[in-house]
């Protein structure tokens, strides 16, 4: 173990060499994945780490945790993304850390030097420090934890077949903190199983039984939107059967009692973790260069304060201006806009020229709690209803990377429309190693 | 522990009672499934017993582990397939013994009673005692296996971008044990993956040097059908650049490097073990009950010997006839004709009625090499090439449960035909158990 970790440090990653500067890209998630297709490869060899061979659809993971949507839909494989872009090379590997004095980055596959270095790793939970919520709760910033969160729903549901009453309450309840978009999300199609799909699949179980719970710390649902549209989708959730409650904040967890600050508990084997995101680690950085929720602070033009050839673009970003006085908000847009015009800043950079400063185009945002149901906040005003859902929709399809993730994905939607099913609640366990 | 394994050995499974007899099944493959479906509410309370939530589709395993199809396009919900079905009990659960004195089955979620008891948890692989290749090699009998295998292979040209030259070769080399449907149907889709994809995904690496072995321990391929079949597949895959090998048996292996038995070896990090099956244990049984292979011997209404209302289908069960001296060939045809005769003995027996002994109608075989490319056997004689494949195509369709699967198979294979590619080939590396 000593050993690989040595060779890991002084091994060089097997990288053709070339005249072309360099740009070395750690992560491929919106904004590093917009970055990478847009650099030429007149100017650039690129090269991709990711700890994953595919780019994920963030957006759409709580449809393969309930059910909705099988992982494939919403993963492309990056190799297929760049086929024939000689100028790309993509790396499976874990990064480690970066050495900006000498230009370089530590990964599991060795180190990598660079002319230009992009930061683009995102965020992860934040678990505020409590470790049994970090133990017990479930959160969801990846495929794997995706289809992990759908095989502890349908296995408790199985579970609950056997169990007594009591226990068996507690193994239907979910609750969710955070009303963000993910948890607002969640609660929506987590209740829509339950109406539809549920009582088909467990004619055995009483549903009238299970309690769907989303706690949010703030007094309000989808804090980042319009009040509009947080007392809209407050009602659609409620009107669906969700427990909601605001100011309630989620203060420790067993893994069979939720406790909250006001001293009262749930019973619920299921706690879904959306209240909190922190910014992935980056080792090598000087400690100034982090920022509120572990973010590394750049300037106007993504680069990262007190460097000069390393940027960080997307949610790990923390970009302040007069509009934005706690940064860009942490989705898709601002990741895919500074991906693009750090690409253009890039070739600006070769041929000498100013950088130009990264403006937000604010597109507006979007949130749906279900059939029909969804909230928009658009820059001529806010609406909600079926019209919002339907831009939900659209949205969500066209931001799909791959031609045929799109098919399987409008084709999953409009079987699930028509048939009120969520067809893929497969609990496949996972094979990690052989048995002997 | 030990008290929970007391615990499974006393407590009762929770199942509703009825007066209707109760007929318990293991296993819901092609056989158990048939069985379950055609077994009428009015006579029977049906319980269903399955390590998982789904029944699976062998015949495609190796398109799963190829990145064709994924993972949920073969799997499809048991509790969808007997949705509305109130004499339907399916439990998700691990099959532990039989004890036939108490008409009884042990379980992992307690004993259940049975009136009759109907074994269809077909077989698994046999690695003939060979601890280094059980340890070593990839078999493939679930869908866990396949995407194992799929992320193996995955990673495996993922780490030939990093390694040296004599280990390249090693990590891009994939043996196929075994020339039956499955050892053939996997030589001829990796083949493709060498052929359309892999050059355009790795154009770094060099996939000349790419081997693909198959090794056969008789004197021909696809043993179970006729010999213009065998002579004609192995024609196609050797066009596809494979080098087959008959009377050639892998005699040992260290997970780099295949031992066979006239003393050659292959540089190797890939073994694909579809050399042999053996039925899979079932305890509580008399010695005398198991035949050839570890299988269960059945009368021709699939009654086991020496009991009177335990019942084997499928894989696991072999019937010894004029006609079949070793038994029925372990496919699919067999075990779901066997289940549905099943179905309609077990009324006979309700009705007090003698039973029908089973009759196997040889609907023929087929298996398919690649791309426009399969071995047909009927009834009225045996042909190959592109009708035959399309006739591959055409029953592998329609045998698969489940519309929306059909139609998911049918354009992933629609796509992968016209564009060359196989979309599929996602490493997403599972979680089990969260990392506090």
């Amino acid at each position: 173990m000593q050993r690989r970790k040595q060779d890991e440090m002084t091994s060089i990653a097997r990288i053709p060499d070339t005249p072309k500067k360099r740009v070395v890209i750690v992560g491929s998630g919106f904004a590093g994945l917009r970055l990478a297709r847009s650099l030429s490869s007149r100017n650039f060899q690129v090269v991709v780490i990711d700890k994953n061979n595919y780019h994920q659809f963030q957006p759409l993971l709580y449809q393969v945790a309930t059910s909705g949507l099988e992982p494939a839909a919403i993963a492309f494989p990056l190799r297929k993304i760049f086929q024939n872009k000689k100028h790309i090379h993509i790396r499976v590997a874990k990064f480690l850390a970066v050495d900006k004095d000498m230009n370089c980055i530590r990964t599991s596959i060795g180190t990598i030097q660079y002319d230009y270095f992009v930061i683009a790793i995102g965020v992860r939970p934040n678990f505020f420090g409590n470790r049994n919520i970090e133990k017990y709760a479930l959160s969801m910033k990846a495929i794997s934890d995706a289809i992990y969160i759908r095989n502890i729903i349908l296995e408790n549901f199985e579970k609950a077949l056997s169990a007594d009453t009591e226990e068996e309450m507690a193994l239907m309840n979910i609750v969710i903190a955070g009303g963000g978009p993910t948890g607002v999300e969640l609660a929506g199609a987590i209740a829509e199983m339950r109406k539809f799909i549920l009582p088909k699949d467990y004619p055995e179980l009483d549903f009238n039984k299970m309690e769907i719970h989303l706690m949010e710390g703030t007094d309000r649902l989808l804090g980042g939107m319009s009040l509009k549209a947080s007392e809209r989708s407050k009602l659609f959730l409620e009107n669906m059967g969700i427990k909601v409650r605001l100011e309630a904040i989620v203060k420790d967890y067993d893994g069979k009692v939720v406790l909250l600050d006001d001293g009262t508990s749930i019973r619920s084997e299921t706690l879904l973790w959306a209240a909190g995101i922190k910014a992935c680690e980056v080792k090598g950085l000087p400690s100034e260069t982090y920022g509120k929720g572990g973010r590394i602070v750049v300037d106007e033009f993504n680069k990262v304060h007190g460097t000069t050839n390393i940027f960080a673009i997307g949610d790990i970003a923390i970009m302040i201006s007069e509009k934005y006085p706690s940064g860009h908000p942490q989705v898709a847009q601002p990741a895919i806009q500074q991906g693009l015009q750090l690409s253009k800043n890039l070739k600006r950079l070769q041929l000498s020229r100013s950088l130009m400063p990264f403006r937000y185009a604010e597109k507006g945002s979007l949130a749906t709690v279900g059939r029909n149901r969804a909230v928009a906040d658009l820059p001529f005003g806010s609406f909600s209803g079926f019209w919002a859902w339907v831009l939900w929709l659209f949205v969500h399809l066209m931001s799909l990377v791959g031609k045929k993730n799109r098919l399987f994905v409008i084709i999953s939607w409009f079987l699930s429309y028509f048939t009120y099913d969520r067809s893929f609640r497969l609990l496949i366990k996972p094979k990690t190693r052989k048995s002997p």
